[in-house]
């Protein structure tokens, strides 16, 4: 199937945002074996709007639409949809009552104010089209079946269009696909994009099917390999050697091959495996290393508490950094790292307790210790594991870095510890 | 001036990439006062490229087409710009010359090797076209005019085109563009988007020039003021009306008129500017706020301490949350939250301390306090401001939204207090 994707929004053409929708949906539609064929970003402009949908629908059997849904007077793509498809708004009263109880249920937050009026808008949808249920805001999903083309609308906001893709828009795509795509992940932390694909390199030469995609997040890269075959229990005979060779040649840096664990998840797992529980104990990051391990439910079962101590009274007081420690080392210095670390597991009770101490600039920096540098401390059962970084890149860039590279510090300690055993 | 953006690059349909060169280029062209009206993102397809660059020349005055100017087969943008213009391909000595250098100049990063025969391929340029020099790589950039049109060919890696772009093009734009554009930013929290619209509705609908466009940030709205005038002085003029109006109307909610500035940094200079300093005290966001205050360079001017006491017992030991209330009331209520932002000041010694308690999900939830439930508390010189919340949407969603309800509340408190005085 060929399909293309259109991005709605005068926003994403002033260069307000950063379109992050199109790679998502780029990786979904490679997933189901789409082939995407071009990308079309389009302003809040009817004409405009028109004719970029009529192109794409005569071209492509599969055209998603993002954004342009909202309450407000500028969002016309579902106005246009229907006016290029020839059909009549009508109202879904499933909509309506959704859109009803999604603003009761948020009346305290609207300050119990009546639902403003534009938002009855949203309740109404091109005759005949599949509605798909919005659970984090009012603007439903829309798919519009047309001789041969899909035309399928979603609202611009990631967190609304993400879950709708997943639960609803993915299964309905891969039930029209002819023929049967399967894909296994395989997620990779540890080591740097280049030296990923270093090691592939003959894998991706020869690759047809199944494919692998390399994707690179951040401090992560994950392959995907894809199998288009007559059935699923074919595509996923055809994946698995591919998957066995990937485990040979990247081992334990290898955390998942599960679809949607995350790193923190396959960190807390490990922690809940052994009946550990954590701390931490972070100054630059400043609780993103925290926040990211709170991101897995339940994760109360192993996180003891987290200290935020980014000045060096904090140090001092909440983990009893020596102030000697500071005045020599500073506190951006493994001995601080370590002693935070050691500190953090004795105050709280955890067994194991990761810290942080680094520059994420932009000031800060010095000739010895320039912006980037990091120092990390992992103690595990009173042996401390520490490590220095040199990031580069903005202060959040930095500190992003810094918190993955601590949950492959944490995750290191442990499998080395496990394998003690 | 009319212009659209053309991104070539199969990596980018594939979504191995976030093209983050179209963000960049409509920044410029806004402030160069070029409407962009079309992004669009093509494959490495000769058939498919001829086809979007026919049609931008046809539609645009300017066209901004990055990528596949590389040394290798499927490089073919070049190649097809001049099939579409009707002009010959001819080697350009200065380029060859530079290439030369390039190579020799990174002779140990190329291992002394000499320098591969694709290269010379980037030394042919289209008859009669501007040569762009590449500082940090090989292939030039191309300006070619063309009854009406320009189009303009540069490099798909961000730190080649960047440069080049502001180096050269950006002048050369900047010269043949009649108007300029000024626009200016009003950034909203504490109230939600279609409450904002509903609110300026009048304006929206008689808005020309100046325009204003709303953008929804999780828990913000932000408004951009754009005027075209002759001259910068001009349309500034245009814009002052409409942002005293704004502020007229939504008050206190403008949290800064400032194109960069966050809410957290309005936020650490209001507590600064009083000498204030902050604790936090974190229950389901586990540090997320304190992350937050801590995208602010230099926010250890008033950044005390973080306690991310995720679990019942840290909100005892580190926040002297009382037993009987925990058990009483539950560790999800108003009393508690209170409790964690009293006892925050206290143990840090910290002027503020906000406090922030509730059900993430997808577990925890009950027919009294469902999935979504907050409760913060601000303790501000021993009084102290309680709230309670109902956000919806995923966990990460509720978190996020609790994060920034969170900084509102900081906000409106140290408002009204200051008031006071």
């Amino acid at each position: 199937m060929d399909g293309e994707l259109i991005s709605v929004g005068t926003e994403i053409l002033l260069g307000n945002i950063t379109n992050t929708n199109t790679a998502f949906l780029s990786e979904m539609c490679a997933r189901l074996g789409i082939n995407l064929y071009y990308h079309t970003v389009v302003g809040d402009n009817e004409e405009r709007l028109k004719e970029t949908l009529k192109r794409a629908c005569g071209r492509s059997q599969v055209v998603l639409v993002t954004g342009g849904l909202g309450p407000t007077e500028d969002d016309i793509t579902k106005e246009t949809a229907a006016v290029v498809l020839g059909c009549k708004l009508v109202e879904d009263v499933h909509t309506k009552k959704r859109i009803e109880a999604f603003f009761k249920k948020h009346s305290k937050f609207q300050d119990g104010k009546k639902i403003p009026e534009n938002n009855w808008k949203q309740a109404m949808v091109p005759k005949g089209a599949k509605v798909i249920d919005n659970q984090n805001g009012t603007a439903p999903g829309l798919i519009l079946e047309e001789d041969g083309t899909v035309l399928i609308l979603l609202p611009g906001p990631p967190n609304e269009m993400k879950p709708m893709f997943e639960e609803s828009v993915y299964p309905y795509l891969h039930k029209n696909q002819p023929e049967i795509i399967y894909s296994q992940m395989v997620k990779i932390c540890g080591i740097g994009e280049s030296q990923v694909e270093e090691k592939i390199k003959d894998l991706l030469r020869k690759q047809k099917n199944p494919t692998i995609a390399p994707y690179a997040k951040t401090g992560e890269v994950h392959l995907r390999i894809t199998a288009k075959a007559k059935d699923e229990k074919e595509a996923k005979k055809m994946c698995k050697p591919i998957v066995r060779e990937l485990k040979g040649r990247f081992g334990k840096n290898i955390y998942t091959t599960e679809e949607n664990k995350t790193l923190e998840e396959a960190v807390v797992e490990l922690l809940a495996s052994q009946n550990l529980t954590l701390a931490t104990a972070e100054s630059c990051t400043g609780g993103m290393l925290a926040a990211r391990i709170v991101n897995v439910p339940g994760a109360s079962r192993i996180l003891k508490e987290g200290f935020v101590t980014y000045s060096d009274r904090a140090k001092r007081k909440r983990l009893l950094v020596k102030k000697g420690t500071l005045a020599r080392e500073g506190a951006v210095s493994g001995k601080t790292a370590k002693e935070m670390a050691k500190g953090g597991c004795f105050v709280s009770g955890a067994d194991v307790c990761i810290s942080i101490t680094g520059i994420a600039g932009p000031d800060g920096g010095s000739k010895e210790k320039p912006v980037g540098t990091v120092f990390m401390a992992c103690c595990y059962q009173g042996e401390v594991n520490i490590k220095e970084f040199h990031f580069s890149g903005s202060r959040s860039k930095i500190r992003e870095c810094t918190t993955v590279s601590a949950l492959v510090l944490l995750r290191d300690t442990l499998l080395q510890n496990f394998k003690k055993k």
